[in-house]
């Protein structure tokens, strides 16, 4: 369908737009179903916590509104919300009286393999590492040369996804997902106040677990730690949850919390 | 003057440009005189460099060209050039067949106080760190929010320019400038081979050093070096060299080296 450009149909940007010059700005991607957005709640959470730490002073009453009332005509499939801190002037002093834009995007629904969540997916070994920057960590931006040198690294359908270490060797993430494992009963995830994207889904995931009584833990993760992994996962907000079933020499059984939580993302993002 | 996109007049990009989604691009700023760009060989020299370690199969030819005709309609100020990989499939993985989208934005000369470059300047300690990433460093690519964050760290006319170190501590660049320290007659910048910006005016002003033959050093360089500076300046390929009077407790004289390279770039960018 249409884009919209600050909530009016349009399929082009200003040139001065900060999101092209700089990558000034944070973007959402979410799913739609039924003409609703999916764990929309989570998704302006974080995008609110964005603009406070990027000091973007966004009218966070009308996204919501404008994402409703797009996600009603789009029906099905993916929602991305830009938001850029507007026209710039030269140089990176941004303008204080710029309002910042909102783009919205629609796409159809995404289809992937059945069997990425049956049997699992293999994650490529990435090379490109994930640098430090707790300023950024975190945030969902639109600075995403890392993914893209990332996820230029493999083609063909072997790997479904990537597994991104940062500079310092933890193991952080994929290139689009965030990652998961499971180690004698405990859910484990990557610390991110270094670096990566506090996923939707993962969020979700950590506050279903809690409800359920499942331990778990925010921790860093070694390539050791991930090796001696009962259970490995990756997650989004689109696809919900892929079991992986291996990484390089490393390959791991699709466990049975892995299942239980995967059958808790379906019914969120079947909703 | 009006902006280009791919060769002709436009004011408007395309909502899938690779450029807006993830900062997929490069860009060079370029001082234009008498409808000539300045330093031309250099700053394609580097958007080469770029596109190489991007993987963006760019025509260089056409760039030039493009350069030198939207040049000569600016006649005078600093020409913007921003290329982008193109439009997006959805997702992180390019579209082979996309050919980098090339973008030409013309400004008015900028004006800067004389006071900047005759006492020179005061420079603004950031806070906000520059992350470690050999994939990136050197690159003029459009992942900014460091810049942006860094420059919203100090408002006023005080400080001209801002200092930033990366996360361990080395000291690197300024927000839009290199920095260059002179001591015991060496003149010395910042290696950066894990972090910021290899400027045209810095790559320019150690050639015309090594060709007058004053010896010159690309190191590590920490605070206590800056400290004990003999000089310090900071330069790029619009406004040519600023002497550094001071930084936060910190203060140097303006010197004898930093006026005769002051005397070089201004005949370079006065051509």
């Amino acid at each position: 369908m249409d884009s919209w450009v600050d909530g009016r149909p349009g399929d082009a940007l200003s040139l001065k737009d900060r999101g092209l010059a700089y990558g000034d700005g944070l973007f959402e991607t979410i799913a739609v179903k039924g003409g609703q957005p999916l764990l929309l709640d989570r998704h302006l959470q974080r995008l609110a916590e964005g603009c406070s730490r990027l000091a973007m002073a966004a009218d966070h009453g009308l996204i919501r509104s404008e994402l409703l009332a797009y996600a009603a005509v789009l029906g099905e499939g993916v929602l991305k919300l830009i938001l850029t801190r507007g026209d710039s002037l030269r140089g990176y002093a941004a303008d204080p009286a710029a309002a910042p834009r909102r783009i919205l995007q629609g796409n159809p629904p995404v289809v992937y393999p059945p069997a990425h969540g049956q049997q699992g997916v293999r994650l490529f070994p990435c090379a490109t590492r994930l640098s430090i920057q707790p300023a950024l960590a975190g945030l969902k931006h639109l600075n995403r040369l890392e993914q893209v040198i990332a996820r230029a690294e493999w083609q063909g359908t072997d790997c479904a996804e990537g597994l991104m270490l940062d500079l310092e060797g933890r193991v952080i993430e994929g290139v689009f997902s965030n990652l998961f494992l499971v180690r004698d009963g405990v859910l484990v995830t990557a610390d991110l106040r270094r670096c990566g994207v506090a996923g939707v889904m993962r969020a979700e995931l950590l506050f279903q677990a809690k409800s359920l009584g499942i331990p778990t833990e925010i921790t860093d993760i070694s390539l050791e730690h991930l090796q001696q992994a009962d259970e490995v996962f990756v997650c989004n907000s689109v696809y919900g949850i892929w079991p992986v079933s291996a990484c390089a020499a490393l390959s791991w059984p699709v466990g049975p919390l892995t299942r239980k939580l995967q059958g808790i993302a379906c019914a969120l993002l079947d909703a």
